[in-house]
């Protein structure tokens, strides 16, 4: 890689990510989150919204795009102010997606224990268990326990 | 990597870290700080005090201590509160250690500016800038331009 002078560090259209610079940005930065939403619509009148995030501010926009061009999923929306938000939302793309990645390139923080609780959800989910009061009230067990770091 | 239980997901004594993942976890995680303090010992009248560091909650003081012994410069230490913080302040740690793993392992975020700022400040140091007036000058100049991004 060249070095020395500013001109290098300059930021390209081509932002070349490695699956462990992604594996060690979302350490530091990613969140895995499951929502449960009353919602009067579904059977058991709540809904599950596993999401999938990274904020950022808006002058590494140019990030966002790059983890979601590498990811292949999702899209970069206005979070709050000068934030900037990678969403997954859609549950194929999680399961099929960034859930496998995320087996493959484990992350080493604690957040690996909120991914593998996040995992668990889209597993119970893949079998339906949103659909009932008991599987939602499972769901909703797990959710509490994660995210339990301090609040960024 | 073995997937499926929650076995797996313990954390041993080996953690194994890449120069990519700690590449994207600075980009999330990391700092390069000038700071140019009053100090009536120095003939100048201040110190410069470059300073790399990383700042996490004490659930993940692990990671902060694999990080160190990947480097093998450094400290880990108490920040404020629950956090804790690894931190490279020897001059001689972060230009032989510190500055030449970013320069082959380029950060992607915008944070890349900041190392190159303090890349140069430690520049000026080694040509001894930090020990006249002018040098202090220009060194604060430097600083005063860094880490102007959000508020963590």
């Amino acid at each position: 890689m060249a070095q020395g002078t500013l001109r290098d560090f300059t930021f390209g259209t081509t932002m070349n990510l490695s699956a462990e610079w992604i594996t060690g940005f979302v350490d530091g930065e990613g969140c895995f989150h499951v929502g449960v939403a009353r919602h009067p619509d579904m059977s058991t009148g709540f809904q599950v919204l596993p999401e999938f995030t990274i904020v950022q501010h808006e002058r590494d926009v140019q990030l966002l795009h790059a983890i979601k061009a590498y990811f292949g999923v999702g899209v970069v929306r206005k979070n709050h102010g000068d934030r900037m938000a990678y969403r997954v939302r859609d549950r194929r793309h999680l399961t099929e997606r960034i859930v496998p990645f995320f087996e493959e390139h484990p992350l080493r923080s604690r957040k690996r224990i909120d991914f593998e609780k996040f995992r668990s959800v889209l597993l119970m989910m893949s079998k339906g268990d949103h659909l009932s009061a008991d599987g939602v009230e499972g769901i909703r067990q797990i959710a509490s326990q994660m995210n339990r770091g301090p609040s960024r």
